[in-house]
Order: C-alpha cells, then sequence, then structure tokens
C-alpha cells in the first residue's frame, strides 16, 4: 500500500478524496492536512461532513496535521485539495521536499512542465514530469487534473479528434452547484433561476481543453468557445457540445466511436478506471443529470444524442459527468493510479 | 373596443391570454371558448387557474362557448391557444368563416402564405395575409406568433443581422417548466436535473430563426443549430447564443446596436410593446431567468455577456425571455395590435 | 428460495419492489405482473424506469404477465402493488386461490381480519391471518403493510408507548414527491412551494397509527392528528411529532429508549431488517431528508430533536423515513420475510 | 410627508424596507444608513439588491449615512432592518436621541416596556411607550414588531381567542429562504431537502406569541409548543396550527370568524393595511406558499383548511403570510402609519 497524504481534508473536494480513497485497494490516507485554523483538532470535530455517506470509520479520529511537507514523513504521494491562491507555493514547496503531488487546483494547471492530466485522453503528457523534475531541480513533482467541464469535455471529444480531426468546438455548460464549493450559491440566488456565469470558467474550459488534447509541448490549434451556466442541480454537469470536424463524421460512426473508446486505464485496469470511460445513452432525452451521472461510480462520462449539425460541418452531442468525482477527485485518484502503474512513484524517493 | 374571442382558454397559454387582456386598452374578450368537455360551463368553475393573480372578474362568470366560427357572431378577432393537433383545421375553419385568427399553435406557421411574426423583427412579412386570402379565398386570415424560443432568439439576432449580416448561428436554450404546459413536466423528472431533450423544439428554432428573419417569401440563408434544454425554473428561457457574423463585429458595438434597437411596435406606440424590445444588462452574470423574465412586463428580451467569441468569427452572448408572454401569449397579442394598427381589422368583415 | 411474483411490477411502487428483492437471500422474483395494457410486453420495454439504477438484469428481459392467480403456479407469495381501487378485489382473488397475498395497497388495511404490520411493532398482529382464513375460507392471506407516514411514525412511537404510555399525539408532515407516484406533482406545482393537502394523508395516518399501537382486535386508546403536506424532495418524508405521555418522559430517557429499542426483525436477523429500526442523530438540525433517508438502506427511521414539550405533557421530536422502501416496498419485504421465519408460508400451500 | 431613515438598508430585510417605502403616501425616505463598510458610498453601488424590481430610482444616487443618530436631523422615524447584535445598543442611542425607532430586529422585542406590535392584534400595547419614555427618560421610543412566524401565527389565532379562549397551541411551520438573510442557507443544504431546525426560532415563536396575545403588562396564559422547519421556498412560511380552545369551537363557526375580523389599521384604513389581514381560502389544497404569499400584496395573512382538531378539543388549519413584508418589514411600516395616526409621531420632538 503506498501511503498518501490529503491536504485540505476539510473541504469539499478533499472530503470526496476522502471517501474515493476509503478502502482503496492501492492507497491508504495517512494523514489528513488542513488550514491552520483546523490544524490539531480531530477530523471528524473540525469538518462539516457534507455527503449522506459516514466518514470514513478510521480517518475521523485522524489529527489534522498542518499543511506542511515536514509532518508526512512516512507518505508517498500527496493529494492536494487546497484553493488555488495557497495551492501556488505550498505544492511546490511539497514537490521541492520530494514528494509527489497530485493536484486538484488550477494553480499550476498551466505551466509548461506539469502534465495536466485526463488519462483516458493524454496520459503521454505524463512524461512532462522529468522536464519539470530537472529544470526545477525538484525530486517530487507535480502532477494536475483539469477543470470538471474539460474533463468531461475532452472525454467525449478524444475518440472523435482520433478519428476525424477537430476544427472547431463550442460547448454551453449546465454545472451543479457542488462545482462551486461550499457554502458556494446561495439558494436565495439559484431557486427558480439560471446564473449564466461562472467566474474564469470559459476561459479554463477552453484554454485546458486544447492543452489537453494537444501535444505534450503543444497545445491542439483547434478553436474553441465556451458559455458556461450555473443550474439548480447537486452533481453532475452537463454540456451541449457542437463540433466542427476536419473529415465529414456521420452520427453513427461517431457513436460507435464513443462506445468503442477505451484509454490506458483501462488497458491498465486501474482500480478506479471505469469499464467504459464513455457510455452511450441511446435514449433520446439521455443523458440526464440525477440519472445518469453516477455511472461508473462517477467515473465515466455519458454521452447521448449525437446528431449531425446543421450549422457546423460535424457533430453536436449531449456529455455528462459527475463534477466533483470524475471532474475532481477521481480524475484525481486515477492520475496517481496511473503514476504508480507506471512506476512513477518508485523511482523517486 | 375591438371585441375578441379566446379559443383555448382553459389552458395555461389560453390562462396567459386572458390576464395580458384584461383591461386592455383597445381589445375586449367577449368570449372564452374551449373543447366539448368544458363548454356550457362557467369558466372560474372549469379552470385550473395557475397564476397567483386572479381570474379576470368580468371573465370568471363567462360561460365557456364551443369552438365553432358561428358562436362569436360579434367578434371581430379571435386568439388561438388551441393545441397543434386540433389548431389545424380549427383555425381554418374561422379564417374561411373571415374571422382574423390570431394564433400561438404550431400549426400553421410554416405555410407559404401564413405569416409567422414577431413584429419588431419582421413586420413586413404581414403581406403575406393578401396573398393568403387570395390564394384560399378566405375573407378572415391566419397570423402565427413563432415558438418561444424562436421569438426570443429573433429579437436578439436582429440588430445583429442588420448591422453586420449572419453567417451562423448555435444556440443552447435552457428552458423553463411552463413551456410544456400543465400538468407538463412531473415533479420527480426534474428536481436536480436537466433534461437535455425537448420533442421537435430544436427543429422548430432552427427552421422558424431563418423565416422569421428571411424575406417574407424566402427564408434567411444563414446556417443554424439549436441544443434545447429542460431546467427547473417556472418561467423564462434563457439562451447562450454563438454568432459568426459576415462582417466583424466588436462586443461594444453589438451592444450599442442592440440597446438602440427599436422596431415598428415601439415607433407605433403600440399598447403592448415594451419601451425598449432588448434591454442591455451591464452586470457580468447577467440576465438571470429569475430576476430579468418581467423585464418590459414580460415583454422585453433582455440580453447580457456580449463578448467576442474565440471559436466562430463573431460574438456570443445570453438572451432571455419570458417563454409565456413574449415567447406566446403576449407575442400574439402584439401580433394582433399591430395588425390593428395597420387597419387590417377594418378592411375585411 | 421462495419464489414471488409481484403485481403492478411496471409502477412507482412496483419498481422499487425489484430493486430490493433484487438478489434476495431468500426471494426470487419468478414473474412480473401488470394491467392488461402491458400484460404480454418485454418489462423493459413496457416500463418508464426511474431510477437511476438498472433494471435487475434477469428481470429486465420477463415477460409480463396479467394479473391473474392462474398465472403463477410455482409461486409462493405475491407482492402487491397495485393501486387501491384495482387491489380490492384483484388481492381477494389471489388470497382465495391459495396465495399469500403481502400488499402495499390500502385496499385491505382496515378489515378486522387483515394484519397491518410494521413488524418491529405489531409483529403480534400476524395472528389475525388465522382468523382471516378462518372466517373467510381462504388457504391463501391478505397481510398488509401501513401508509409510510404511519409506518415511520407508528415506528418513533414505539419505545415511548412502551415505557410512559401515549394519551396524545400530534403529527405534522413534511412528505417527498414520491409518495405521490408517477408522473404524480406537476412539477409547476411545487417549485417554490408547498402543498398543505394530500387527498386521505391525514385520514390514513390517523386511523392506521391508532390500529398499529393497539391490540390485533382493538385500536389503541389515546388521541391522535394529522397535518400532512408536500414539499419538495424526491424521496423521504419528515414529520414533526408532538406526544403528550402518560407518565412523565425526561428526553433524555426518551432518546435512550429510542436508540436501545429493537423488535422481532432484529432479534430474527430478518434480511431487510436495519440494524436499529431507530437511529438517533445527535446533531441539533438532524435528522435532515437529503441526509438520513437511506439510514440502514433506507429501512431504518432517523429521529432527533428530541426536547419537552411546553404545551403538551410529554416530549416532540423530529422523525424520517424513506417513504417508498420503509414506508412501502421494503416493509413488504420486511413483513413477507417474516412471515417466512414464522413458518406461514409452510403451513398452507 | 414625515421623513424616515433605513438603518440597515443594504440588507435583505432594509431592501425591503426601501421597496415598501417607495411612493408611500405618509413618508419619505431621505436617509439611508449602514455600518462603516459601506457608509459614504452610494447606494446603487454598495447594494447587492435581490429583487426583479428596481432599486426605488430617487434612492439609488443617495449617499450611505453612517448608523449615527446625529445623522438624520430632518428625521421623525427611524426604522431598524440591524442585525440583532448591533440593533441592542443602537436602536437605544436613536431613542435616546428623541428619534420613534421601529424595528423589525429582535433586540428589544421581550423588553417588558418595549410594544411587541402586531397592529390588527395588540394594538393596545403601543401604550407601554409612555412608560418606556418616563422609565428610560427617552424623548424618542423603541417599538418593535414581532418574529415573521408569530406575525403570521398570532393573526391567526386572534380572532379564535377572542370568540373561544384559547387553551393551548401547537405549530409546526415550514418557513422560506428568506427568512435566514442573504446569503442564508447554502443551496447545497436546502436542494432535495428538508432542515428541521432554524436557531432560536422556536423559542421567538412560543415566547413573542403569548406576549402579543396577552396584555400590554402580562402574557396570556395559554400553552404553546412550536417546531420549526427550513424547506426550498423562497418567500413564504407557511404554518400548521392546532389549536385547543377554552369553549368548544366549530370549524365552520372559526372560518366565519377569521373571515369578518378586522382591526385598528383597517378601521383607520392605514395605507399599509390590506383590505382583510385574514383572507379564507376555500380550496382544500390552499394556502400554498407561491400561489398565495402576495394576497394583500404581501399584508394578509391566508388561511385555510379549517378543520376539527381529533386530539385536542379544538381546531386545526393552515396559515401563510409573508416574511419579509407582512412578517418583517410591512408589518413594521403599518406600525409606524399606525403611531403616526395616532399622533404619537407630533407629541414628541
Amino acid at each position: 500500500m503506498t501511503k498518501v497524504a490529503v491536504l485540505g481534508a476539510t473541504g469539499s473536494v478533499g472530503q470526496i478524496f476522502l471517501q474515493l480513497l476509503d478502502r482503496h485497494p492501492w492507497f491508504k490516507v495517512s494523514a489528513v492536512a488542513a488550514s491552520d485554523r483546523s490544524a490539531g483538532q480531530i477530523y471528524r470535530e473540525a469538518v462539516t461532513w457534507h455527503s449522506p455517506t459516514q466518514i470514513p470509520e478510521d480517518l475521523a479520529e485522524l489529527e489534522i496535521a498542518p499543511i506542511e511537507p515536514k509532518a508526512f514523513d512516512d507518505v508517498d504521494l500527496v493529494f492536494s485539495a487546497l484553493p488555488a491562491d495557497v495551492a501556488k507555493k505550498t505544492e511546490e514547496r511539497f514537490a521541492k521536499a520530494g514528494y509527489f503531488v497530485v493536484s486538484n487546483a488550477s494553480a499550476h494547471r498551466l505551466d509548461r512542465d506539469v502534465p495536466l492530466l485526463n488519462p483516458e485522453v493524454n496520459c503521454d503528457h505524463l512524461r512532462l514530469v522529468e522536464q519539470q523534475q530537472r529544470q526545477r531541480k525538484w525530486s517530487g513533482a507535480i502532477i494536475t487534473s483539469p477543470n470538471c467541464s474539460a474533463t468531461i469535455l475532452t472525454l467525449s471529444l478524444k475518440p472523435i479528434q482520433d478519428a476525424w480531426g477537430i476544427k472547431r468546438v463550442l460547448v454551453s455548460t449546465m454545472q451543479a452547484l457542488s462545482g462551486a464549493g461550499y457554502p458556494g450559491v446561495a439558494s436565495l440566488d439559484i431557486l427558480d433561476n439560471v446564473i449564466p456565469f461562472i467566474p474564469n470558467e470559459e476561459e479554463k474550459v477552453e484554454v485546458e481543453t486544447v492543452r489537453i488534447l494537444g501535444a505534450p509541448e503543444k497545445p491542439a490549434d483547434f478553436k474553441i468557445s465556451a458559455s458556461c451556466h450555473r443550474v439548480a442541480t447537486s452533481d453532475g454537469h452537463l454540456e451541449a457540445v457542437f463540433v466542427e470536424t476536419e473529415r465529414s463524421a456521420d452520427p453513427e460512426s461517431v457513436k460507435a466511436a464513443m462506445e468503442n473508446f477505451v484509454g490506458e486505464p483501462q488497458r491498465l485496469n486501474l482500480p478506479s478506471a471505469p469499464p467504459k470511460p464513455l457510455v452511450l445513452k441511446p435514449d433520446e432525452n439521455r443523458p440526464q443529470t440525477r440519472l445518469d451521472r453516477m455511472e461508473g461510480d462517477g467515473m465515466a462520462v455519458t454521452v447521448g444524442r449525437v446528431r449531425s449539425d446543421d450549422a457546423l460541418n460535424g457533430v453536436k452531442y449531449i456529455a455528462l459527468g459527475h463534477n466533483t468525482i470524475r471532474g475532481a477527485a477521481g480524475c484525481a485518484v486515477l492520475n496517481a493510479e496511473y503514476l504508480k502503474a507506471m512506476k512513477y512513484l518508485d523511482r523517486w524517493k
């Protein structure tokens, strides 16, 4: 078992990490860390637990550690659920101290030598780790997982890019409340409402999507435009995607490509890899947020309504994924599994 | 005062008609008609009234008439809130019998000699009435108002088309529950959910938009693609619009064109015309469904977040309108006002 | 394995039966039956499946049988999820034909010789079966499970009745949408709303509660009053309960009595019995519908906020239970398990 | 016109004050005050305006004053929408400085010489002002309006108390989100949920109700017990009320007493007095939160489902009122109107 720590363990993404790592076959959480305000307290008492499931029993009584590299001597890998502003320096400190930091924060996603990894899509980007360690003279490294909406989007686009090439992507998202953290969106702001704005989200979706679907050193050169909206759902980001392809793609072939798509996590049979990363829903009114977000234990992206696009030379479809699992902590855990499977954790430290 | 009748007066759109026509300065409802099941009953008793406002007092005690032309001798204009399947033959019968039928039903919207009228956008289409009467040998006529989402979309596109020309439109809608009528969407289907499918809606939006923005005899030739979604809001359709323009359009100029836009209803000072058909919201998180749907008493479309589009050579923005007012009964009432102002009601009958 | 059939298998309670019986250690669904409209069709095609979980695989391809005793030769027990009007005669026909009918319908709940069974509370009522068979000359029998709100209420009241006696109960419910079946409550009726009326619900809660908490032949003689309300939750009925006790009861003792309470299903270790039928939540803002409804796999009732009542000589508290599991299909399955454990199924047929 | 100031004008109750006072026939807002953080800013820029209606135009450009008596020389009456902790000392300072402070805060509600006024119910309590001024040696005075739930409850109880006497009241509330202020309840906490706890609310309802329905110097001596719950509605508190009466009361007579009930505000024809303070809804499923909260412009309480109570010797019914209008700012404005009509504002200052 690889011993891991979770930084930012009391926050909402931190809580998802603990749920996903509970009884994980490869990883054992041996430390939870949070801000100075909570450090020293017992986890059960410091946390406002949001989920209907219980706090994993062996973690509930852990004393919360401060967010300092020296606090985790026996740990091989650190998951970061830190807020972006804190993440920047902190993650660097941990990497410098020799830890592998698998981060869900946005702070380092666009650093040229940091992999932004959605493992079914661009596991070859992991090789940036070597460059990162060489340039920064670190024995550890930072590996980031993408923005929630970009994770879902890139997974759905990958088989299209592979088979037909992509010229242009337009995407309109209907995003869940949990994406804003806790307390996040005020109830009075969202009851009977749609909020057509999420700070910095469109920029993240656009920039990260072309980075993920490009080469490790060079973003893809298709054009992309996003419009992001908050709706009154608890979990699950639904996306209406319009794609112009380089070569003519008919909907039936696109469906087949999506259904048959697998990535390295499936080939390596990683513990958190869903059997199929893309699950095609045949009903004309699916995927639906409430019904389909837990597909593949929240790690699969469901797609549906693949049809010709009358305005672009291509297809349009609906994609849906669980934003705090596939789109956040789950993707990070899968990244860590891939790291371990590729023996990265053995090589250093 | 022009005496009017409302066909389908007990349904949800019918109820909006009665509310909008209550104390109308030009029109007086002198008859309400509904299916055989309700005909003969007192309106108050036959209807399941959905609005927090009361049933207009003078209408509450009316006896419901059957849906037959002969029942309305003293009526000059008939509003139709009939379901599409009933509307087709019934509206024809009324037009043949000499009535002007201002319809919210989809049955005749695509007939080549029937105006599909969103009056700030294409009031010149009204001239199809002459052709209709000549060809069909009717003394009355049918005038239709567009699909709710198309009404909102075309209003927002008109100043862009006028100033820069349109090559391509992609639109993703987040539509309210009232658009499905009553009882409509089951509560269990929409709580904590998005349903990414509305039967026939995308087709209507696509076809009607190019018809409205074209010449009376010939649809506009830009390309259009819609993706339509149901969300948990009561009233108000919000639309994320991506537009490729023929000539380069910068966001500030588009905002100015939207703000300055007026149409014939404003110039004629029609009673139901909102002071400004497009109201620009400067805040970065507006328009919002709950906060802005009643702008201009529900007759204005609010727009916001006009910004450059990175994938199309153009702009993207958010548009919002009240689906049962501007997008249904309100647009039909405005059409009727325009008919009257243009003396159509005087010329025949 | 006891072979069972589910009558009304395509309805919403019927679907819960199938989920609960999937991989059940004692029961195997060998037939699903539904109205003539569906009979003859394949289950997967006839049903509108509402749950995020899949249709149990071995049932999905079953052909739907008509609701006739002769259709189920090899079946030992029949679960009824029939609507009340159909249930009355149909369940009698099955019981007469020798089947044990474990019903969730209200039709026979108040028959004096039919057990109305909430097994942790009144398993001794099962002895009415002998009387029923003798009087009606049936080799089978009908056993009913209570109204959802009454199931939850009586479970929470039982330890209080045992230790202090009950003089008076007032209860105000906040009930979930799934209690109204499907399509049930229209979304436009419940968004941003509370509906303070559920047809016949208050009467059922009042009458069934005293019956369950009484002797098999004689209802309890405390007074009861219910006020029932529909709120915008998917599953889970929350109840505010005020109790006047015969002997003075302090909140701490009531909490202890609730926590320590177990019934025959726990003693017999029945497969669907929750480890604790009542789970006390210590936090001052619990139980909450979304967080606690699945306690004990939806079979436990959670209680909290036990405090002195200033108006009655007693206590008030909050109780919460899953209405379609504990309050419907789950209680019926537990009843069937109790029947089997008590060898009722062996004695006849 | 009486010039008034609003303290706490940027908060959510403060905003309702401004809406209700806009174009008020007797009062003119000449100053808005808020905490030091906002003081000095222009109102439009300092406020996060929550309502679909616009900020009253003449107030939007006001400079926000600090919350100091000396800032309001020409003001005769001060409305306080301050948070409870700030309100205590601040309101005293204003009263001492000679202002009449009409407060919505809870800080002084239980002071024995401060009127807790729901004007249709206990306008005679206003005479405590003389005692207050004498004892405290103030030229101004503090007058408080009750807790939102208590306002609604006492209005509905008053005609029952008058005609039959009250022995016992039990009430279970289903309260709206706006009652928690802004941002208030997190959306993730209330979607698909009921929260059966509102801090201090039950205590307020119980204590204030007997105070309001008692003599100025002595609370009523009936027993009362409340259970308070938060549900997913925007505005409008719905209450299930169970009443034991001293003399036997049949539902029809109670309905008649409610329908015929009027108070001093109606007799004096005060501008904000609803025509009928209690509006009886005859339909069996009314009042409903969304449909009925705006009755009497949000100043009336609607009642319905008056029926015999099987557990208490009395009746049970549903009452509903708008929590931020009748239950907060609206009641305070009505109190101020009553003060003015009774010439209190003339006598001092």
